[in-house]
């Protein structure tokens, strides 16, 4: 271990009340966090301590500016009850991205790798081992240096908090291609893991809801005719036999599971495209029959099969396959990350 | 007073730890600090309470999904010690415009403006007197509600701080005219006062400092053609005697001094135009000596004159003026907002 980690346990677990059968997600917390704080212009010891509520002054620019970024990785046990990340490089490595377009200093891979791989030895038997079940891990960073003045802060903290987890959705969704609003602009942040990226989607999220749709399918703020992002994840369509998935940009986050999914289905002899996409390509192949699959895919859902789609008032449904990419792909990722199945391409890492 | 506000005062006042003869700007701040919480559906009892730091769950939405919006005021004090508050109403319907986009729920009207008006009188000696101080107020509001989904929360913060604050900037600006990044998109919050828009716009005016310019002129994301806003104020640009400032639009803050320096100009006989603005037009007045003023305008710097600005490598000079528009405006303003001449608008309120 490089960096020097200070450890503060709890007095006692909270695990006894904790219902690993019944886990919703994101809302249960094990019981340590780490946390680091920039100050003076660098990071110091890296504290795990039990988790607490953090105290800032009113006059904290996370309150006020929104510099604050985050990730968001699982981890899981193996059959031989193995701990196992994903990629888990890469999340620091995009944290870094994100840090970077908010001015927010970056985080020594050593404090992100070893803080983390620390915590998940202290909180191991927080991990859940029932099917579908992970530890989701929440590593965050933000501004809690002063001032009602708009500009970066002097101060910030990064945290690594852990929940064990249930799935994420429940079932099939119904989406809404957008027509008018958007999450991310050219030149802006949406390629970030950047808070306000979320709640800019949140009020025309709610708007499908009302209309009956779980989420909403992102287009470009301009013309509203490529398709980028379904809610939260990035997007897969199957159109014949080939998946087509949109290439990363400077509004688009360039998500783990969709980079894996597309070496996956490559290396499976999928036909894979990453293009631009149309709504019109989609409205087309949905009307002759062409349209098989959509996907969103992400840490949080893994693979979230869409089930139909709205758009300019009309529903389009997608047909029920008996062997969708979707559900082999879903397997032959949570496969590698679980450690059921070899790993060719150095995926997984053992903590 | 129509609502209920529970007051508990600092045992001793920090004032005298304070030198209004030397205000920085929002960074120091007053004894009190009004607080009202948003739970099971409901806004409870503002307090207001000693100035104090907010202890959060590591959990809490505001770290995560930058639900946050805030809104900045000012009071003075006239020559006879009244205080002295600036269309106030006018940032409460703001934050509440911008807490619809952001779902977050509407803070009832008598709490703002009941709560800040006892909030003033209770610190009342924090007013400065001196020529350009002010009490900056902010107003904000955020997630508290808990879970690591990218959902709206559940329960919220209604805070108000206030700051004794000299002036904003020092003196004229250099501004670079933006030609790749974007505070917002078509669609998106930009007209919304969210914190996730400013951390937004630390990058891009960090790289202009790094070339020498103090702030960057927005365009908007998609040609870049058209000028929308002056860092965080708005943009009026004069080209001969004709002043003129973007329509606001989903992308731009409907500034409340921006629109009381239009009906001011307006009433004092300027010719004022208030339309899209492109990059060229401005090239073009700059190069045959057309281009006489441009200033931002916002209620931390009031109105903010530019020396020159950059574009595609090559800066241009403002002329300096005997008798700029940007001086009588100012003037004209600040005479209202202090109580120093008729307000013929009824915009300003004593406490
Ligand atoms: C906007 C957005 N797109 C896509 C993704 C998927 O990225 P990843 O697969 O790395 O989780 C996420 C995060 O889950 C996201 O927030
Ligand atoms: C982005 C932006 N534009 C313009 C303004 C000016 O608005 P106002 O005059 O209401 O302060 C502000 C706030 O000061 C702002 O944040």
């Amino acid at each position: 271990m490089k960096s020097n980690i200070e450890i503060q346990r709890v007095e006692k677990s909270n695990i006894e009340n904790v219902d690993f059968n019944n886990l919703p997600f994101g809302s249960v917390y094990s019981d340590h966090m780490l946390e680091c704080d920039f100050v003076n212009g660098e990071w110091q010891t890296a504290v795990i301590k039990p988790y607490a509520p953090i105290s800032l002054d009113p006059s904290a620019k996370i309150f006020h500016y929104g510099q604050s970024i985050f990730e968001g990785m699982k981890a899981y046990k193996d059959a031989d009850g193995n701990t196992m990340l994903f990629r888990p490089l890469d999340n620091c490595k995009r944290l870094n991205k994100s840090a970077e377009r908010l001015v927010i200093p970056q985080i020594p891979e050593d404090i992100f790798m070893d803080g983390l791989k620390k915590l998940l030895e202290i909180d191991n038997n927080w991990i859940p081992t029932n099917e579908g079940s992970s530890l989701y891990i929440r590593p965050f960073m933000f501004a809690s240096g002063l001032g009602f003045h708009a500009s970066p802060a002097d101060e910030y903290k990064f945290i690594i908090c852990t929940a064990p987890s249930g799935a994420y959705f429940a079932g099939k969704v119904k989406v809404l291609i957008e027509e008018k609003y958007a999450r991310a602009a050219n030149g802006g942040v949406g390629f970030a893991k950047a808070g306000g990226n979320y709640a800019a989607q949140f009020y025309p999220t709610q708007l499908a809801i009302q209309k009956g749709y779980n989420q909403v399918i992102w287009t470009d703020d301009n013309s509203h005719e490529y398709i980028e992002e379904a809610g939260a994840m990035n997007i897969f369509i199957r159109i014949g036999n080939t998946l087509i998935t949109s290439p990363t940009n400077d509004r688009i986050l360039d998500g783990i599971t969709r980079k894996s999914i597309i070496q996956i289905a490559q290396d499976s002899g999928i036909d894979v495209e990453v293009r631009k996409i149309t709504v019109s390509e989609v409205i087309s192949a949905a009307q002759n029959g062409n349209l098989k699959e959509m996907f969103g895919a992400g840490t949080a859902a893994v693979i979230s099969p869409i089930a139909g789609f709205g758009y300019q008032g009309k529903d389009y449904d997608l047909p029920e396959l008996e062997n969708p990419f979707a559900t082999t792909l879903k397997k032959a990722i949570t496969d590698i990350q679980t450690n059921k199945a070899e790993d060719p391409y150095g995926w997984r890492v053992m903590v």
